[in-house]
């Protein structure tokens, strides 16, 4: 084992890393596979872009085959799954077989596995035996949160690491004991390879051609990717090559932003909540929210951020009129007038939410996520939301195509984004600008 | 093309499926590979079990590397990504190269990505037309909810479907134009190749030595796997050689269940909450639920849930104890005495949100998922949770390990594992069951 170092940009980058994640249950769409997200975007903030992610079933010999083409290929594979005490948990035995080594049973992994039983007073059943096996010539990764300890192996150059499947086993074992081996070993940077600048409102056709001129200046030096969400374009510039140096991509995407105006969200992979959160602690300003479809997505993108009582009062999940009544104050003649899909309720559920918990800003979303429900005039997709702020209240309609996840997300990206324009107007000392777009006064 | 046929269960299965999905975002774990859940999902529906899903980068190199393999090996590819008007978008003509296709200008797409534009109140900027071009001998699906269209190849007895990025725009084409196009072809079946079995409060070696017997009568014909979640774990049944027949799979699955007894969630993958709203449903019950740090994610998982109105009454997320007395009436001195998180504020969140939204039953949880927060007494990862229902209101401590995600999984699985259980002793006619496992009196 080497001393820690810190190693030049462009070794780190040579290093090829590949991730087998193994399992049915991925391929058959079951569970995500949040193990590529997360791997992914540890190794991506520390300046490695994991060159490929493949996804197989548990059959033996699948393992094998891909895990022959990847370990010729890669300098750092990471596998995930396949080591827990059932019959279909093959991938201990099929690497053996590849890597030309013994497993050996470990009495002190059966220590550790007899320990956790104990500790949550169930009986340890014989199978979970199969998971004392280790590589013979390798290190065992402890699994402080399950019973299938990871496997750590260097062989022929190559480095070989082996996590259990369970996301809550994994994480911790991949922060604490991966992520210092690697770095030991001058595996891994201490930043990014790229700089992500995160807009907003603006497509992803429009937001090439607006950037292009910077990004023309640097000519094969700057490699530059969009990726598209829902109401978002991510921008990442980077230099594969290492011609440009972190602070020249920084400077960039400084340029970048600066041209982007309001349509700027943030650099790096923030959401638009903690944008907006930022923006209310910064002025010392608190948010309630109200929703109906999104049904307490608008509150958990809040409640997601640590630390979130500063500036989050509370939200409420008004799904029935007698809710929106008893919660909120909505008055019981405006529901009967207007009903819960409009301008006007998304009002009274805006000043309701902020006058109820005492906030400054009240967001708030009703509408017809579908695929049931829906109106004449306001058919599935209609969404209308409401903020209320010290300068006063206004609503905004909508509508989105597609199936309720979509309109959902959409409906949140739009509410989010409104929020956050006038937070940064407000910190200019501007007042409440007028609504733009399809909008409704209430 | 052939006409609509039923095909062989093993005819469909022998075809080789293979996903690629493409863009550095999903390496860098920046967005999640939420194509693999839903492709994989969508043909798991129809008998079919992915074999293969590779993640590579947008490098004109690697797609051609990656695909030649793919396609050498594969009956049906589908890829997702890179089709879009941006520069880093490549997939298109790196599989052209290697299919020995030209590219072709065609008219009829400009028009249609033109007509979006138009409708959308924006300029189409040249770069978009590079979405223009589709293969010489292939066909066009047409794309209602972005600019890229997919594309339709049949060359040498296989099939090659390109798809856009993203999903709001990959779902509807894969389900309107991809699907009844695979099925035509007899390329799927009309039902999964496996029956699934849902459990929750039993681990998973617990649950192998427990169905063991019932396995074993079957030996090689039948296939099992496990795949554990936060305090659920599934087990699928299939038969790969089709020595066993559907209506085989399902009574083995029915004497799976059986043997389960209240540990048996369901059959297929619906959630928990699914699983608890059906028995409310069936019941004709109510829930109101209240929650603190899992923020809107304990009502969301029942909005979630199409005609949520009929059973849900509605939530609240209180973050600050205002909050509490405003929406659910907590006491001030009962905050004052035993804190938030405590099994007194948890019992007067559950009975107030019930109260509040004249529901049957109110679920409440409460505590702290980290990383800030906790105390002595209640240090990080202590949560507790209420029920509410006509019989009487109990509470629970609880204490999870790991981060904040996972501590906020697994105490919603908690509370509403609870939910379902009482849910289904009512349904019996027997009344609320003493509590079990680590507890607080309330």
């Amino acid at each position: 084992m080497v001393s820690a170092i810190t190693p030049p940009a462009s070794a780190v980058r040579s290093k090829r890393y590949e991730l087998l994640t193994l399992g049915d249950e991925l391929l058959l769409g079951l569970t995500a596979n949040g193990h590529l997200t997360y791997v992914g975007a540890q190794l991506g903030r520390r300046g490695v872009l994991l060159q490929r992610n493949v996804t197989i079933t548990d059959e033996a010999e699948a393992i094998v085959e891909q895990f022959r083409d990847s370990w010729a290929r890669a300098d750092v594979i990471i596998t995930t799954g396949g080591l827990g005490p059932t019959c279909d948990d093959r991938t201990r035995e099929a690497i053996a077989a590849v890597l030309g080594q013994k497993l050996v049973f470990d009495p002190e992994i059966v220590k550790a596995i007899e320990a956790r039983f104990a500790r949550l007073g169930r009986k340890m059943t014989d199978n979970n035996l199969k998971q004392a096996y280790r590589f013979e010539r390798g290190e065992v990764l402890p699994n402080a949160h399950g019973t299938a300890p990871g496997l750590w192996v260097e062989q022929n150059g190559k480095v070989l690491i082996m996590l259990p499947g369970p996301p809550n086993e994994l994480q911790p074992m991949f922060a604490e004991q991966v992520v210092p081996r690697l770095a030991q070993r001058g595996l891994l940077l201490d930043r990014e390879a790229y700089v992500q600048i995160r807009s907003a409102g603006i497509g992803e056709s429009a937001l090439e051609v607006k950037l292009q001129p910077i990004f023309d200046r640097y000519g094969d030096a700057l490699s530059i990717a969009f990726c598209a969400h829902q109401g978002q374009v991510d921008v990442r510039v980077s230099s594969p090559s290492a011609a440009l140096s972190f602070a020249q991509l920084d400077s960039i995407a400084a340029e970048c932003a600066a041209s982007l105006g309001e349509d700027f969200l943030c650099f790096g992979a923030d959401s638009m909540a903690k944008v907006a959160a930022d923006l209310l602690r910064a002025q010392e300003l608190t948010l309630a929210v109200a929703e109906t479809a999104t049904g307490g997505m608008l509150a958990s993108a809040f409640t997601d951020i640590c630390g979130a009582s500063k500036f989050f009062a509370g939200g409420c999940v008004c799904y029935s009129n007698e809710s929106k009544m008893q919660l909120l104050d909505v008055p019981e003649c405006l529901l009967k007038q207007h009903g819960a899909v409009s301008a006007e309720n998304a009002v009274a559920m805006a000043v309701g939410a902020a006058e109820r918990l005492g906030a400054d800003y009240g967001l708030a979303i009703t509408g017809f996520a579908g695929p049931c429900g829906g109106s004449n005039e306001n058919p599935v997709g209609t969404i209308y939301i409401a903020l209320h702020s010290p300068h006063g209240v206004w609503s905004k309609k909508l509508h989105y195509p597609g199936p309720r996840a979509t309109v959902n997300r959409r409906a949140i990206n739009a509410a989010l984004d409104w929020l956050r324009r006038e937070l940064v107007r407000a910190s200019r000392g501007a007042g409440m600008s007028p609504v733009t777009g399809s909008q409704s006064g209430g």
